[in-house]
């Protein structure tokens, strides 16, 4: 489906769930984006979750959102369940404002959802020449260090900054082996997983996406990926006002409540300090690139340029949509 | 040896070494610290180099420290080579003061040098009920991903938060799979390392620390890992103006000029937007130590707890030091 003509369709898809005409287009920019950047569990493998949640309550189409400002760098936003996208796009854009006025901005959220994928968000703060770090919780997915039970979200952690060239830096990583997105994806598709990323519910190693999803995804890096989540679930959760400690409702599974999710937009000038900045990432980049490289890499990529390639690449294109999908959006259309 | 004669006989050998009185001290606690949380890397094992990169010019012992305020919650502060302890600890409280008066604090450091221990600064933070996040590059240790030589340093992320008791959250990682500090140590008791963790010069994995410190240390978690390296190395290099992209020199080995490590520091008041944050983030280490746990396990250990612990039993004994430590101390007070 062209590009215009599928967003068109989700924005006809939410405003008919009773979001706002403006609300819908936050959704439906999201969405494409990141079935551009081929983040496909991000994209419209999402909308149907997102309408059933609206449909039972549990995401409010018509949000009264509060903004509370704490400092003239800090603000604290009250979602009021809205769909994530709506949220964040609201808080990015606070943190911008906050951070070209000040230097730096901070901007909480509670009583928020999923709102897709961090980069996103963070190449807005970074077109506007901002270095920006953002933290969100998740539904649980991996145990903590030493537990056997799932709690902890795929907690990313998204760090963006200016590269002085039109593609940024954009590092958006889970601290989970895998992401579990990609794993429904699978799930979805009756596709299998690499192997140790995942165990099923007994704690056994599995290959198998149906049962990594009824079981525990594998942190990275054992202890540290496990403090790495739990600092996110601090900053993004407890700080902010959102749930924590596992608290996190999976949007696809449980309908017994809102997400309240948390998210952390932290942002400020890349030039505060050093006023070549643009000059000085381009050097240090220009330097690793040429460092002598592994057999069989081509070229060491800076975090955000595959990414940036597959948009590009994918923008020339008709977008593709799986069948099982199509089905979903006749369905809410109709 | 008495925890209040060593750190005598430090400041001692520090103020032989021209350093004023106060910055003697600064340095003798954060030493003593390191020791008594079991950080030997960052400890006593260390003085000899900082001696002898005084001696050199390369560490200024009488620095000219400026701080440039540049809004009332940012500063930046050119450490004019001071030993890296004096310009850590101005730059923690300047934050600290920053975070006090206006919620948020942010200060980047550059022209300094090796600090010992984030957790030790994001300790006093914590202490005046403020979360903190601190990053620092270091001398080539880890090959990005996709090269086949080292370039990031270790670049520790660390992230500290009240907790509502005695024992602070002190998350404080290095990227590399094994502290080069540790490495070191090693190397000095003639001691193997962990396999998996590191390779030699010629790209082998080896056990050899000697051969190690030659080598490559192996990043955490593939390409999320390098990742998080290049994240650190821009938010305390090329931010701040500091070195970066591999030119950070090693101290033990490398004396053609200063190192000129870069530091950012972050602070912000744990109850800027929830009152209650104590009782919530009480409420979420609780709730994640009751999870059932992986056989053998007896408690599950939140970051900073077993520092703690080791912190506490040391306090009470006398501190031991290697005869290898002891002779460099005695030379260098001679």
């Amino acid at each position: 489906m062209k590009q215009q003509n599928l967003k068109k369709l989700i924005i006809k898809i939410f405003t008919k769930h009773s979001l706002s005409r403006k609300d819908s287009e936050i959704c439906a920019e999201a969405l494409l984006n990141a079935e551009l950047v081929g983040a496909y569990g991000h994209g419209l493998s999402r909308i149907k979750m997102y309408c059933e949640r609206i449909s039972r309550k549990l995401i409010n189409p018509k949000p009264k959102i509060k903004v509370k400002k704490i400092s003239r760098s800090i603000s604290h936003i009250d979602a009021n369940n809205s769909i994530g996208f709506v949220a964040a796009d609201l808080a990015i854009k606070t943190a911008i404002k906050h951070a070209q006025k000040t230097g730096i901005g901070m901007v909480a959220v509670k009583n928020s959802g999923h709102y897709g994928l961090s980069g996103y968000y963070a190449e807005q703060a970074v077109k506007k020449n901002l270095i920006t770090i953002i933290y969100t919780n998740a539904p649980p997915a991996v145990a903590p260090h030493g537990a056997l039970k799932t709690l902890f979200g795929t907690n990313p952690i998204c760090f963006g900054s200016p590269t002085g060239t039109k593609i940024p830096f954009i590092f958006d990583t889970s601290i989970s082996m895998i992401n579990r997105g990609k794993i429904r994806v699978a799930a979805r598709n009756n596709q299998s997983i690499p192997a140790g990323v995942a165990l099923d519910k007994f704690g056994k190693p599995t290959t198998d996406a149906k049962k990594a999803l009824a079981g525990v995804q594998l942190p990275i890096a054992g202890f540290r990926g496990s403090g790495l989540a739990w600092m996110v679930d601090i900053l993004s959760g407890v700080l902010t006002g959102g749930n924590h400690a596992g608290r996190v409702k999976d949007p696809f599974d449980d309908f017994s409540g809102p997400q309240n999710i948390g998210h952390l937009f932290i942002t400020f000038k890349a030039n505060l300090f050093q006023k070549n900045y643009n000059q000085r990432i381009k050097d240090n980049i220009k330097t690793i690139k040429k460092l002598p490289k592994i057999k069989g890499v081509k070229e060491i990529m800076y975090p955000g340029q595959n990414k940036y390639a597959r948009y590009k690449n994918n923008s020339k294109k008709e977008i593709s949509i799986p069948d099982i999908i199509k089905k979903d959006l006749e369905t809410l259309i109709s």
